[in-house]
């Protein structure tokens, strides 16, 4: 493996206590602390923030494998990059060197592979996301491509592999994060992969990466490698734990199943009037209203949503903002607007994204183990009532 | 009132069935649905942040009632907030006016008053904080002092009343967010209350009050009213649903309960090792280690942390670092650390702090309807285990 393991199992039989198989929640089970201590910590987008082209910092979503590694101030200047295995020239660039190369800014649309997976049924029992898990931002960095030329990849290498300095154990395996592509996706031109080192124009956040991560655009999360510590280009395909055994799609658990890779098109819509506190439900008033979103795809450009005002009975296309051009911008979301006029009772509000390679998003759920590239629909309940009143009746200054 | 009401109930009959009373969750009942989708949107402290003296903005907790209000970039600028009510002067005032008054910075240990609400029995329904509400932060921004000083409070005047811009609905009320805090307590000298604009040196983020909220030194964060639009004065306390409906501690629903005000001491630790991606259960080294965390309370400065790595049964004194002693910073957490020992097997380590005011964390829970103000002790299950190997043969770098 040229340098780079799999990740140990554990010798000591008590770790079979605490790290368990994966496994599907039982048809009545409701969500387990387990899966709220990942729903503390991991954080989706604030759908009202699909608003912003760029995502805040701090509303994009995160999702932390084990644990943030803590990189102190005066230590961000020490970390080094290093690139190795099959290379001519293997190279250990700290941050100076790379901020002295020619910096690309991309702005991408990111999405956790296991976005949706708590409104399938069965529940894979993970991270529990509900449709929330995406975020766009600009990311700048040194071309992936730059640095493998300069390293000068061996005529024998077949991928690259990242490792992160994240480490834990996960399924009774004790790992780094490890991740690897082919040098075919490592090197495209059409989807330029990037070691970034900053995010909407600032140092990279410790949640997103700091100080380096990869950026790999269309590709779900999980590729994304955060807290970059070395390059390896190895002769034969990675077959660590987050390649082989996570990350893969499968009906039951003794398949191999296929690899977890791009981003299934999805559409996104603000949730339209205001919430419920605890159930969330929206409430509108009658009238007419402008719906909003944000569609995306890691495949192709999206080129169609439709909206369901009827829980999918019928659907109308939406409005998108003409393509935005610029190269760089390619694989970030694109906003789209529809107009409905609420009448008084309950409807159910939904959208769905088409793209040009001709994926549409499912309305019923595409399950499989992990809970992995499910875009089936979003769905979002609203309540259309005259009210008494406003909460005030004091004027609102402007 | 003086032109601020208490929020209005509906007409509409149906809004009951998606705005229900508050609950407590029957002996099994695991997490549901409506309380994954508040974990989803809100998030806590990842506890290994904990290391962090300031903790940055995307890591702080957040807690949003309803929508965070869309402030476009371009209307910032035209944002107002109002001081009216009981005042000889009523002010407008806009973003430019409050930055050419003499700037203030404080830093402020925040903490949502039903943090540790999902590990009571039995539980609240409501936002299922685990113990990670938790953040600290330098805000910059104007007395609220300076601000009625320039309005002139009327003599009769015992309240001010903030109202944020944030509007839903809770418990069948519609609403925009509104708490008042006593003449007294907003003009308390050593805790001195700001209407904050930048948080850390920047202007706040979104989701956490862009582009003014209150912020009230050594109090739970329901007094820290985000997208500030409006002060008024008023002759008669505020009994609007946010200071007499929720945020009461009661034991029964009928009764009317006292309020929730000022923060509990609280000790956190930073969990040591390393965890397992699904139960957290953190998986250390045999050998010795340094444990260590931060400590607050509202109510006077931390006097004492003390630390037990046999689930409560022995308690070690931890070495506090000395205090801070610039006055901005008194309402801020405090460090600590210990060391231990840590031998095979498993073992549940835990902290308490105590305060000058005599209060200490309870190892039993202190239960309440709402789930606030609750501050039993942090748990943190570890397995001591020797391991096969470490997950990569190749050498580190850095």
């Amino acid at each position: 493996m040229d340098g780079v393991t799999n990740g140990r199992t554990f010798r000591n039989g008590s770790l079979a206590e605490v790290s368990t198989p994966g496994r599907v929640a039982g048809p009545d089970e409701d969500i387990s602390q387990e899966e709220l201590g990942l729903a503390a910590r991991n954080h989706g987008l604030l759908l009202e923030a699909l608003r912003h082209d760029v995502t805040p910092p701090g509303l994009h979503y995160v999702l932390v494998h084990y644990d943030i590694p803590y990189v102190p101030p005066a230590e961000a200047d020490t970390w080094t990059l290093t690139v190795g295995g099959l290379v001519r020239e293997p190279l250990v660039l700290d941050l100076s060197a790379l901020y002295s190369l020619p910096p690309v800014t991309h702005r991408v649309t990111m999405e956790c592979a296991g976005n949706g997976r708590a409104r399938l049924t069965p529940r894979p029992v993970s991270q529990p996301w509900l449709v929330e898990a995406v975020g766009t931002a600009d990311w700048t960095g040194v071309p992936l491509r730059t640095l493998l030329a300069e390293a000068g990849v061996e005529p024998d290498a077949v991928e690259a592999v990242f490792t992160g300095a994240d480490h834990g154990v996960e399924r009774g395996v004790e790992q780094d994060y490890r991740r690897s592509l082919t040098l075919k996706d490592a090197t495209a031109a059409d989807r330029e992969v990037l070691v970034a080192y900053e995010m909407n124009g600032a140092p990279l956040p410790p949640q997103h990466g700091h100080p380096l991560r990869l950026v790999v655009p269309g590709w779900y999360g999980m590729a994304h490698v955060k807290w970059l510590r070395d390059i390896t280009l190895t002769g034969t395909p990675f077959t660590g734990f987050q390649q082989s055994v996570a990350y893969r799609f499968r009906q039951s658990p003794d398949e191999p199943g296929d690899p977890v890779t791009r981003i299934a098109p999805r559409a996104l819509m603000v949730p339209p009037g205001f919430p419920d506190f605890m159930s969330r439900t929206r409430v509108v008033r009658p009238g007419p209203l402008r719906l909003e979103g944000r569609a995306w795809s890691g495949h192709a450009p999206v080129t169609k949503v439709e909206v369901s005002t009827d829980d999918g009975g019928s659907w109308q296309e939406a409005e998108l903002d003409p393509p935005d051009g610029r190269p760089g911008h390619a694989w970030s979301w694109r906003h789209w607007e529809a107009h409905w006029t609420a009448t008084p009772g309950t409807h159910v509000l939904t959208a769905r994204a088409t793209d040009a390679a001709g994926n549409t998003q499912p309305v019923t759920q595409p399950w499989n183990r992990g809970g992995f590239g499910n875009n089936l629909v979003q769905r979002i309940p609203v309540l259309c009532a005259e009210v008494d009143g406003s909460s005030s009746t004091h004027s609102r200054p402007a």
